[in-house]
């Protein structure tokens, strides 16, 4: 584990590098061809030109740190920063909502975890092992962290679960399902009290994490680790329920290509009532 | 038609009541009450607190105001405000997306529109009699707004059109669709390029005025025409297509229990893209 120490310390960059990215994307705003593809990512989606600027602007904070680490980021995959061992990996989603931050849509930001590679070597962190969550939305300007074993928190105050919801007909349901076709997933949706879906998973698991959803899923093995590495800690360390589609404990590899279900609410009473409408 | 000073005079007053109605409902954030369900309005809806707050607010400024009308909105139907005749009809919904802004939602916010009645009486007036539209979203500020003939404009600058999406395979649609049973609307949604739900029509309507959302859909008849009533013009002097389900113009009465459907889009090409989806 991080001592505290190195916990406020990558907590602090975060907050710088958060105000940096913010601005390097605000400044490029005027740019025609902001929302461009320039290349295809590490991960193997598509880069656009705002992606780019926003994880430049990442890796120059990074470096200009002095301290030595390994990052995972969407475009560019796996780099070392630094001379010395890594003492950190960074599981960096730089922009997550790019298609709303070029429309002007109040829901983007950035998503930064970290595991401690002291005491656990690169080949064997798993999300289990992430120790420091943090998630920005820049448009509202709200940040949520979470320290592993130290709660969570939002806009640097704790978070005190706001939803008690325990069945799907009251639930407010976050879900990219409308390319899915299940029965029993459609299901669910027509059974659920609303659905959101906003356009930034990293964001919208931390409405699970404070309560304004109730719940957040998607079945098919889809999801990017790196876009919940943050939010699935905030969650957990705020009471709330993470799982896979089939129930399981998240505990993919955190590896860039690596991809999962994910079956998360507020409540444990809510994750059983949602398991028993899909098994 | 209205004459350019009474056009002011109300987008005017629309600025200061909606100014009012945040800081109303800010100042109630404290109240454990705000969400609490406190009557059923003349719409047949549960009426929350936080509703209830923001359309007394409402009626207040228009007292204030010295002038005559007739207001229709959500909670308290339709009412005779002033002495005089009333020279406008004013739609108002004080406050759409309550969910939301019980949880801190980014979206949410007021939507007035208004039809003269020194010309037409009041059991004639429709939609297409809505001459003055002003919708404005609490959490970023974003003012919508349009003059009938006179254009559409964001924070009181002209919008131009941003979106060119034809087909809809590239679109960004809304759509409501999660309780819906159809085959074909499945497959519209199957075949889109990104669904959004965020919870406030009024201001998603305005999202497809700017060209942030491609398409707004709603199937069923089950639009409330308070919601819509301002955000249909907006997109419609921006040179948007705003109909029912079946392609037909809008032209419901300006009543409190009046509903429709709706399929709004950016681009004539897109409309008829999903009509041949849908029909």
């Amino acid at each position: 584990m991080m001592n505290e120490d190195r916990v406020n310390f990558w907590l602090e960059l975060s907050d710088k590098i958060s105000v940096n990215v913010e601005q390097a994307i605000s400044d490029a705003r005027c740019d025609p061809d902001l929302s461009s593809v320039t290349k295809i990512g590490a991960d193997g989606t598509p880069t656009h030109k705002i992606d780019e600027i926003a994880e430049n602007c990442v890796i120059k904070d990074l470096t200009d740190s002095g301290r030595s680490l390994v990052l995972i980021s969407e475009e560019i995959g796996e780099i070392k920063i630094g001379d010395d061992d890594a003492e950190v990996l960074m599981i960096l989603d730089p922009l997550d909502g790019t298609s709303n931050a070029t429309r002007n849509m109040p829901c983007y930001g950035i998503s930064i975890a970290l595991a401690d590679l002291t005491t656990k070597s690169l080949d064997d962190v798993t999300l289990e092992d992430v120790e420091v969550a943090y998630v920005k939305n820049f448009p509202t300007g709200d940040v949520y962290s979470a320290i592993k074993g130290n709660g969570a928190f939002k806009n640097h105050e704790k978070i005190t679960p706001i939803s008690t919801v325990s069945k799907v007909e009251h639930a407010t349901l976050c879900s990219y399902v409308y390319r899915a076709k299940s029965e029993k997933l459609s299901n669910l949706c027509s059974s659920v009290r609303r659905m959101r879906i906003m356009g930034s998973i990293a964001i919208e698991m931390c409405y699970v994490a404070d309560g304004a959803y109730d719940a957040y899923l998607d079945i098919n093995e889809i999801v990017r680790i790196l876009d919940i590495a943050a939010s699935q800690l905030i969650i957990k360390e705020n009471g709330g329920i993470v799982t896979d589609y089939n129930g399981n404990p998240l505990s993919s590899k955190l590896k860039l290509t690596e991809k999962t279900s994910i079956m998360a609410t507020c409540t444990q009473e809510l994750h059983e009532d949602m398991i028993s409408y899909l098994h």
